[in-house]
């Protein structure tokens, strides 16, 4: 096979990869279908009625029209709920496309930046696709560890550090002060990602008020949890007007579709139903955390939309745990790294899914102990 | 303001930029709504009932899934549809992602592409997010130009080469023996773009058969077109295994949306709706040159859902036309450069916005005659 016409130097070192393995490939290799869908951190709650009508709408009138690049209704709206000026906002293609737009726009190759070990892969996929080097600081106490973070981020001279709070793959959070704090020991030459998928989950006190802008800080946030429209792929980022507007100079002008940016702003229209949502979930956490105990497991506390058990072995036992999970066709997934292996995590679904994820956890339990 | 923290150095000299300016803002800036969408070469008559179908019940049932990354069932749709094999399909956001994409994968900092002057220009903007740089060749007799293309390629050492067929914006097209021996003679160390947007509107013999393979090919095709659903961004990339995988390398593996891709495979599924379409914009096609004839102007030929039509005088004169006609709430666009810019581009429409174009054309020429 010819290697002409030949891939870029960087692209060209890279591997061919997926983030994440979705649940359907997993369907398709097993030949068997989930029953239970907790492993992805996304909704199983059906969206506002509200978001199904304008779905519906844009599809039957609209569906031939370009999306509008400027997203201007949908960011409207958006600064409206935030508070904050709608050249503060842009609105992308789900946070996982932003981190793309932020390394491209900020990182050349050589530079470094800087995030948990174990944090979320794609923004580590993007560091790598610009060329570049992510430097990687251990989670402290199943936590992300700011002071840590920002050592490491003058050591090496980053030029961005990667933040989430509430925190995935732990749940842990950091409270707004302390973010705060951490935000501001950064420095200026070092742009601030502050990943906030999980905000509407988080308890009072947790996430810095919308007001809290500085120009090395964006913030991410997404319709893909508390909304209940990963499907649809909208998320928005927060930060200066000069970053903000920077994003013209590489993004995907079109990238937010039309029924996207509909049910986005349909859903954002709906606050009743994204709170009974939030309500909803608080009650499955609690929920996910007694079925573990009543297992001999740990549940970590949670400011998001799942439950981290800790198995309370290593991270042999937990994977086996999770292989027996996923073979009675439960969908979950686990942190990675050493240490936080000994957890395996699990969203909080609907009522019949975690019926069934504590029916089959007991058998679970048993064969893993038993191998 | 300060310029901390800085752009990477390829971004920092960009401007911020939106290829097209949607008729959204046009409609903000003049606070007047269009009548009749003809600028953006989209389809305004409604999609397969299969697809607002589609669009309700994945709303509704599906809304919070993440999307399969590997769009599998789409992507096997699409390989029966073209019989190739799914190793040869990417699916996209759109072909403006595809782009994006193909040129990250292709091109470093100070590599050249070509393409020609007047040509699709997010194409170009892509090339210059990369820090390369897009080589231009002239139209010639209202065409893209093969040889001068080939010529230019060897000439700058290119490592892409962009050619659309038919064409936008000017609608012509060259038969599907030019188009392979136009590729045949492209060194092998280039990638040829073929966009094929507007495929299913040309007649036979001008697009290759799809068995047409090339190590250095890449064909693009999009349901933005015939299969009206510009608003939902899916496009796909026929190709070779080697750079299809290789996508896997940069790409947004979850930018196409659930919607999108369930959408797409519906209208996919629905080539009776297709097939009407294509012969309702064919004889749109021929009332909007009727139009133009009648009002002494000289439509192009065309194999495309737009008609180019040759105002027969200089771009001032195509420009005043251009203007009086998206103000009297009927937007169009027209091509940039000289030579082509005598001209104004119609997208075939409904009859209704068909009608009004004819409606207000001659008092638009009056008007742009006067001034």
């Amino acid at each position: 096979m010819t290697d002409l016409p030949a891939f870029a130097p960087i692209p060209a070192v890279l591997p061919s990869t997926v983030p994440f393995v979705g649940p359907e490939q997993i369907e398709r290799e097993s030949g068997q279908a989930f029953k239970a869908r907790l492993g992805a951190n996304e909704l199983t709650l059906p969206p506002s009625p509200k978001v199904v009508g304008a779905c519906a709408r844009i599809a039957q009138t609209e569906a031939a029209f370009y999306p509008d690049p400027a997203a201007y209704d949908l960011r409207a709206a958006l600064a409206a709920h935030t508070n904050l000026a709608p050249e503060n906002i842009l609105v992308g293609e789900g946070i996982d496309a932003l981190l793309g737009w932020i390394v491209r726009l900020f990182m050349a190759p050589g530079d470094v930046a800087v995030t948990s070990l174990g944090a979320y892969p794609t923004f580590n996929y993007h560091v790598a696709g610009a060329g570049a080097h992510a430097e990687t600081v251990a989670y402290r106490n199943d936590a992300e560890d700011p002071k840590a973070l920002a050592a490491r981020v003058r050591e090496m001279n980053a030029k961005l550090v990667y933040f989430c709070n509430p925190d995935n793959p732990m749940g842990s959070w950091h409270d707004a002060v302390a973010v705060q704090e951490f935000i501001d020991s950064i420095p200026e030459t070092c742009l601030v990602l502050l990943d906030e998928a999980y905000a509407e989950f988080a308890p009072g006190g947790v996430i810095p008020a919308n007001a809290f802008v500085r120009p090395n800080l964006i913030r991410l946030r997404t319709f893909s949890k508390a909304y209940g429209l990963a499907g649809l792929r909208v998320g928005y980022a927060m930060g200066s007007p000069r970053i903000i507007g920077g994003f013209d100079k590489i993004r995907n002008h079109f990238g937010v579709n039309r029924l996207a940016q509909a049910a986005a702003l349909a859903a954002l229209e709906d606050q009743a139903h994204m709170n009974e949502t939030v309500a909803t979930i608080a009650k499955g956490r609690e929920r996910i955390a007694a079925i573990a105990r009543a297992n001999g497991l740990t549940p970590l506390r949670s400011a998001t939309n799942f439950v981290t058990i800790d198995c309370g072995q290593d991270g042999a036992f937990a994977k086996r745990l999770l292989a027996e999970i996923v073979a009675r066709r439960v969908f979950i997934r686990m942190p990675g790294p050493e240490g936080l292996n000994r957890c395996i995590r699990v969203s909080v679904g609907r009522d019949d899914e975690i019926d069934l994820f504590e029916q089959i956890l007991p058998d679970c339990l048993r064969a893993a102990r038993s191998l």
